[in-house]
């Protein structure tokens, strides 16, 4: 069985890999194209990758190495009756730390434009009283899975108050109140902090458009750590510059990579960063402890033991 | 008795200190010159207030509004026997978010230069493996006493480790550990972050300085929310550019105000904020608090009854 790898694994991983019955593992900078129709697992979705499933192929198992899975030909993987593993639960503590750090920009007026201009620096002291204790400020999290718990779970932890956001308003850990999805949009509770987490599926696509941004009974502060085509941006930019937001940090976007005359780089009280927060300390170790016991199962029976995707449903 | 004010107390507040026997309180906007030789209590220091002390005056308690005294004429106050209270306690907590929020920063990639840079911006993503999690991150803080406890308590509360470091490194509440001030520039242990919090004496002059920053087993994040002249400016600028220190987060100076032309705005990894970190919600609430029961007190029996400032030591 041949497992393409486009993730760094130590040598003593692909030695513990490759201790499992009849398993080679393939390094991608190791592939050549005629090994293509040979490739049974891909550990990782890359170019390469979406280039051997177009081909002739055998590939029957995709390890991702990220939450969602949206990028994926779903409905042809779904045909070829390939089995998909996402990498949901290793991202949600770095995503929550980046998620209280945006938080906290914005509360303690760290990045405000207004520190980095030496004519005007001073004068940020005059409006000091913009900065407020971010202590039992009310932050609506929508998506109460891995991602959306941890999230709750630290702002929690240093005294701010969460709302979950899921589609029929089910309880979920690390929540004391949630509310669904409809609700959210037609009465929207007062929020200091809106947070998307949200996997990308038809119904979160431009989810947060010009009607959600308008219905907000005071203008919030948008984060959006989930997928980017689940805003509108031109609706996002339209809502920064009319006040119905107070703010915005934006880790992903509806275009990736986001392109250099985006009208985003023009709107203002906007936070930005390059679809980094879930970024994982020694992310090939908590890849690996999802993957080996997939890869172990799948070579016995067939069979995924954690992280199965429903392809039908896109997460 | 003829209390000045430049804190802006609520008309009820003004009306509870005016219940006090003989208590008359004139707002700052109300003053006229010749009421200066009348005045017997300041309340919040300002250039008003020293052109008083410098005149004939019978001015005997003076109340700040700030953690720290050394910007007041210690001399000769202590020589007029004019007691001092400071408003030590209550800026701790916001103090301690804005530290957390720069080590957010830092950690999380936030603010990095590139982020706002349209042609470098996704470059940052090549540079992801810069981001880290703040767990278990060890900081070492200068100062144990309210500010310091306050950012070790929040700090630990996410799971960072403290270490910190006074005068003679006797223990102090919110620390596990604690070393002397002398232990930690002879042997320094090895930081993530160093948090300066020290008030301004003359032990701390310039204690931040070429040889701190040299010894320094790994270059840390140096973060000053302390007093600007603790800190050797140049050192500092120097350390940054020849990587004895990995980052630092300003938001005191040496010279406030910062000149336009000052050097930093040229330094390499720096944050800065215009002294702004240890702005309060509802600051008039948390100053009357104290300022209420000294005033009290001080009418009673001469004496304060909170927040004494020893004028020989400095704070």
């Amino acid at each position: 069985m041949n497992i393409l790898t486009a993730t760094h694994f130590s040598t003593a991983q692909i030695s513990q890999l490759e201790s499992l019955p009849d398993v080679h593992v393939i390094r991608q900078n190791d592939f050549q194209p005629k090994l293509a129709p040979t490739i049974d697992v891909i550990m990782a979705w890359s170019p390469l990758a979406a280039k051997i499933l177009a081909g002739p192929n055998r590939v029957k198992f995709i390890q991702t190495s990220s939450a969602g899975i949206d990028y994926l030909p779903l409905a042809a993987l779904d045909q070829q009756k390939v089995l998909v593993a996402h990498a949901g639960g290793i991202h949600g503590d770095a995503i929550a730390q980046s998620v209280l750090g945006y938080i906290l920009d914005f509360a303690r007026y760290i990045t405000h434009p207004q520190n980095r201009d030496p004519q005007n620096f001073w004068q940020g002291r005059i409006q000091r009283r913009v900065l407020y204790s971010v202590v039992n400020k009310r932050v609506l999290i929508y998506g109460t899975g891995h991602v959306g718990q941890a999230v709750s779970q630290l702002l929690r932890q240093i005294g701010l108050q969460t709302i979950g956001v899921n589609h029929s308003g089910h309880p979920a850990p690390e929540f004391t109140e949630t509310i669904a999805l409809a609700t959210s949009k037609a009465q929207p509770p007062v929020a200091d902090f809106i947070v998307n987490t949200l996997p990308l599926t038809n119904a979160t696509q431009h989810f947060f458009a010009a009607d959600f941004f308008a219905r907000q009974p005071q203008p919030p502060i948008f984060i959006n750590v989930g997928r980017g085509p689940s805003v509108d941006t031109t609706a996002l930019i339209a809502a920064l510059k009319n006040g119905q937001l107070a703010g915005a940090a934006l880790d992903v976007f509806e275009q990736e990579l986001l392109p250099t005359d985006s009208p985003l780089w023009q709107a203002p009280n906007l936070l930005m960063t390059p679809h980094t927060t879930g970024t994982v300390d020694h992310v090939e170790d908590a890849l690996f402890a999802i993957f080996y016991p997939n890869l172990q199962s799948f070579c016995q029976t067939g069979k995924l033991s954690v992280n199965q995707a429903d392809l039908k449903l896109g997460y």
